[in-house]
């Protein structure tokens, strides 16, 4: 949701390189610039992996996204935001968002599959050190878990401020991989007895469960209701 | 569920090291045998960390487990399998797989969360070359997706074990992260106007859609009921 409110790229697509090729099934990959935001806006969290003493680290966090830059924010003392600030130029960070749609169930073992849409950016973290940027950051990472939520609010006050840092990570080597539709058995197995089929995954969200302190009169907010 | 079939081990809880001792929130960490596995059974996809030409590639893979040893399959020609099966002693990964149980809306900007389960692997990743153990890691895979599908399925023949790379990331150096309960907003916050509150997201899945193909009288199986 965030995206709307920036101007749109001039071109719709990312342009592949050779770490967002892949090796396999290259038929569903796409560097389709709202696809690809629009598989980054629906997640919750990303997987942010960086490379520390040689091993890689591979670590869940929320994200942020404002048109054409990502934003992750943690903790001054969190390990990969340190790791960024004391690196020149940037932390070389590979960022993945997936999401299960489905299971497909097939009548062999080797056509078991999942339907998913996935996203993977490599490039140079930055630390944001620019006060505005900063605040519209964080904007988004509310905006990305709720869209419209920020608005409704405190903001961060100054110590809030002070212990949250934020790095930058710009969308330029990105890639999609998407795998949808049915069971793809070989046509001799397709008389097995098995049951072979699409389970799809359940979306959205149960009912929101207020805080017992809630302010007498605190109404249900109505972009509750579009999640 | 696999691991149910599996001896217990001796002890139950997974030794800290400097690598799974988090910097931030040490109190939402844990090291219990038990945990991690109901965190890995749960999840049908991880996320695979490993460096390439210095920088990390972190990409979604089905995975399964067998006692104290997960396995992840792929191609032959994919990229993180090549890797291992030429990297001596092994390839350094980090898998993590995360649950994002709920929204945390709170009255301030900075303390909005979610709640979460996690679990992070360190160590290295072998290729699996015994047939019997490649055997036993597919139908764990298979497995993995729906408890006792491996068994309802054909089995894979030559052509297909010969063109899948199985991996094996031993349960050593392991970690879970959780964050449960409700908004912890300062109490100062607690008069403002703004609704704060758990908002869960929905889990298990749709009704299974049959393949239009199913040989006739296929019917569902039970296991499906039990996702």
């Amino acid at each position: 949701m965030q995206g709307t409110q920036q101007p749109t790229s001039p071109t719709a697509a990312y342009t592949p390189t050779d770490r967002t090729v892949p090796t396999r099934s290259p038929d569903r990959a796409s560097y389709d610039k709202e696809l690809v935001h629009s598989i980054l806006d629906e997640a919750y969290v990303c997987h942010l992996g960086f490379v520390r003493d040689g091993a890689p680290v591979v670590l869940p966090t929320l994200f942020g996204r404002v048109g054409q830059t990502l934003y992750v924010h943690g903790s001054t003392g969190s390990r990969p935001l340190r790791m960024t600030g004391q690196a020149d130029p940037g932390l070389p960070v590979c960022l993945t968002v997936t999401h299960v749609d489905a299971l497909i169930l097939a009548r062999s073992a080797f056509h078991h599959s999942i339907n998913y849409r996935s996203v993977v950016v490599h490039g140079l973290a930055y630390d944001v050190t620019d006060p505005e940027e900063k605040r519209v950051a964080l904007d988004a990472l509310v905006d990305h878990v709720v869209p419209g939520r920020a608005a409704d609010s405190r903001p961060a006050n100054k110590k809030e401020l002070a212990a949250t840092a934020v790095i930058r990570l710009d969308l330029n080597e990105v890639s999609a991989k998407l795998r949808t539709g049915g069971v793809n058995d070989e046509p001799e197995d397709l008389a097995l007895p098995h049951w072979a089929g699409v389970v799809p995954l359940r979306k959205g969200y149960e009912a929101p469960v207020g805080d017992p302190d809630l302010a007498p009169g605190t109404q249900l907010p109505g972009y509750l209701g579009a999640l």
